[in-house]
């Protein structure tokens, strides 16, 4: 048995995303810039997946770019409020502490270039408010970029609140909605957002590429020049396929939303009752006010990697930070963030559930997970006594 | 019938690359940063497809930096090389007049940023020497950028001996091979190549992934941040069917590589021939030194998107210049390079074939494309009556 608790990182395509893809890899393989009809057919599915995308975020089609992936829409959108902001003398720019690298990582290179990057820390329920947000803004401040919801531990930002101080107080506001679209209801309208990165492979679509909504009015500065292909925006021949199997899933998801987050939901609470129960645990994150798939601990005394690894043996593909960060041996900036110590944060696990895991994979997670955080902790002298008094660890 | 030719702008997907994608669009998901055994199974696929590239290529594995497509490795080529000359002091970089926009307008955004560009004119055959990209050379400059090949007129440039004078003066080499690479040999170590972009779905790859050959030791600017993948140089999660149908497609055209061009140059050249007995007309681009798939002409007295637009009517899928630019009035800034008037750019045909182009399909276009173009003719009172003496024109 295989239970892949790992969908933060990455999910399987659905059957939906894959049979609308189909087409486009096969007979429809045309350039949507050829004239003729062949590149036409590819050109209206190219338009049909924008409306789609729109539809579901509520939004015009004209204001989806697509992008490569989440990592491009997240730099294209903060590099372009950057120069909007340079062009007003406006240089100030308000993050969070634990955004994903994406976005941290542009944030650096603007600092490189003369902008003052202002990261809000987050409390150790790994939130903030909009009323933070609201006394960091100045009068040379471009842009707030802030996650929708958080990778590793799965908080759910207040986005609606902060989009509404950023219009208020006429700000730009991006957000990194990455681990949220296809999760939890997003409406950009309505949430005063201007800008928002998602990836289709973290909603069951095709992996390589993404979108970035951005609102009409405001002037995206390319980072891929090149044919006129995304309205000028975004140079290179379109992915016809991927945006056909994004849009797919996206619709998917949306349509299936309630009924999917009630069970998953569920599931994970199921998961955090039981991984309570650990000795020297601590649940990362705000209780409920979490992504419906997000199980997110440190054990004391255990190194994150060795868990991981030997939960892989017994079946189970769970991640200790963020997959884009695991070749690092630092410890996850997140659980830093929210005030873990070294020592801790790297005794991190992370389970992402979808609504394919089911209550007997729970179950299973539920026998198997103490016994590994156990045994591990069996291997050192000091946790060995502290925790059990030198029984005989053996796992089975 | 249909048939397809215009395989400069996107070519069908091969069965060898759809077959090598399927299992990693179906079961085999994984994140390749996850440390499970999910995740690494999709990082044994990146690498094996990594290897695959090199191998084509004549490099190393660890000098190929997977991208979104021809587009963003141009981009980022460019761009990386203007950084290390910038870091010098070296700020004039040589290109030519008919590169393609990916590279043109990067090198536009460059000279924004106070760089020097030189495009070499290219002479009435599409092709420049080596002699003048050595003639260019300065003390500062800090990059020849040359196409391996034109989209357009399909003329093949020499980049070896360009190569060549590069390296022996001490200044980075980059070649936009997308049109070439798949269709005729290269070698990036001994065409002494610093730097060489590639697209997937120019030679039956899929849609939005390509890869930049960058030499070992040259230092790649970011233009994509975040994550630590593809050795931190571009971020965002492996398209990991992506790369692995591009190595596929890739492998297949390699192999088959002689056999294949040497039938599309057979059909190519029966084209040349049939359609060069049209009054009027030009062949672009050298007779014999082009790719062997391109068939490109000016017809005078036409208009290229009436010709497109008629030949679609007739099954025929043709382009005018480049599919990136057909939206545009403007005529081709390539045939302008080569010293069309603007009149006869505007009344251009390419023609690109590939190996599932069949004689029957030429004896049909040879056929039918001197009859659409007498048909424009008779269009116009002026040329009616210089060409044919005032016959009816009626398009069977």
């Amino acid at each position: 048995m295989v239970i892949y608790a790992d969908n933060a990182a990455t999910t399987q395509m659905s059957a939906t995303a894959l049979e609308a893809m189909m087409p486009y890899m096969c007979g429809q393989y045309g350039n949507p810039s050829s004239l003729h009809s062949v590149g036409q057919a590819a050109a209206e599915a190219v338009q049909r997946a924008r409306e789609n995308v729109a539809r579901c975020l509520g939004c015009r089609p004209n204001e989806i770019i697509f992008t490569s992936g989440g990592s491009e829409a997240d730099n294209q959108a903060i590099v372009s409020a950057a120069k909007i902001g340079e062009r007003r003398g406006k240089k100030h720019i308000i993050s969070t502490a634990f955004e994903h690298h994406a976005v941290l990582h542009t944030l650096k290179k603007l600092e490189r270039e003369g902008f003052e990057i202002e990261l809000l820390p987050v409390g150790e329920e790994g939130n903030i408010t909009a009323a933070n947000v609201a006394d960091a803004i100045r009068e040379d401040t471009c842009l707030v970029t802030v996650m929708y919801a958080n990778n590793e531990i799965g908080s759910v930002l207040p986005v609606a609140d902060i989009g509404k101080v950023c219009r208020d107080r006429g700000v730009l506001f991006h957000t990194d909605a990455v681990q949220a679209v296809g999760h939890i209801p997003i409406d950009v309208t309505e949430n005063n957002i201007d800008m928002l990165s998602l990836s289709a492979h973290k909603f069951h679509g095709p992996k390589g590429v993404g979108a970035l909504y951005v609102r009409q009015g405001i002037a995206l500065t390319n980072i891929i020049e090149g044919g006129a292909q995304e309205r000028g925006k975004r140079a290179g021949t379109e992915n016809v396929p991927g945006v056909v199997g994004m849009a797919a899933a996206l619709d998917e998801a949306c349509r299936n939303m309630d009924k999917n987050a009630e069970r998953v939901t569920a599931l994970r609470n199921r998961l955090i009752a039981g991984l309570s129960k650990i000795p020297h645990s601590t649940l990362n994150g705000d209780k409920n006010n979490r992504l419906p798939g997000n199980v997110s601990f440190c054990f004391e005394g255990i190194e994150g990697e060795s868990l991981l690894l030997l939960l892989d043996a017994k079946g189970i593909c769970a991640s200790s930070g963020s997959a884009c960060t695991s070749g690092s041996l630092d410890p996850s900036h997140v659980l830093l963030a929210i005030g873990r110590p070294h020592e801790i944060a790297h005794g991190s696990l992370r389970l992402s559930l979808c609504e394919s895991n089911t209550d007997r994979e729970v179950d299973y997670m539920l026998e198997t997970i103490p016994q590994v955080v156990e045994y591990l902790r069996g291997m050192s002298p000091l946790w060995r006594e502290k925790i059990s008094g030198n029984k005989q660890f053996i796992l089975r």
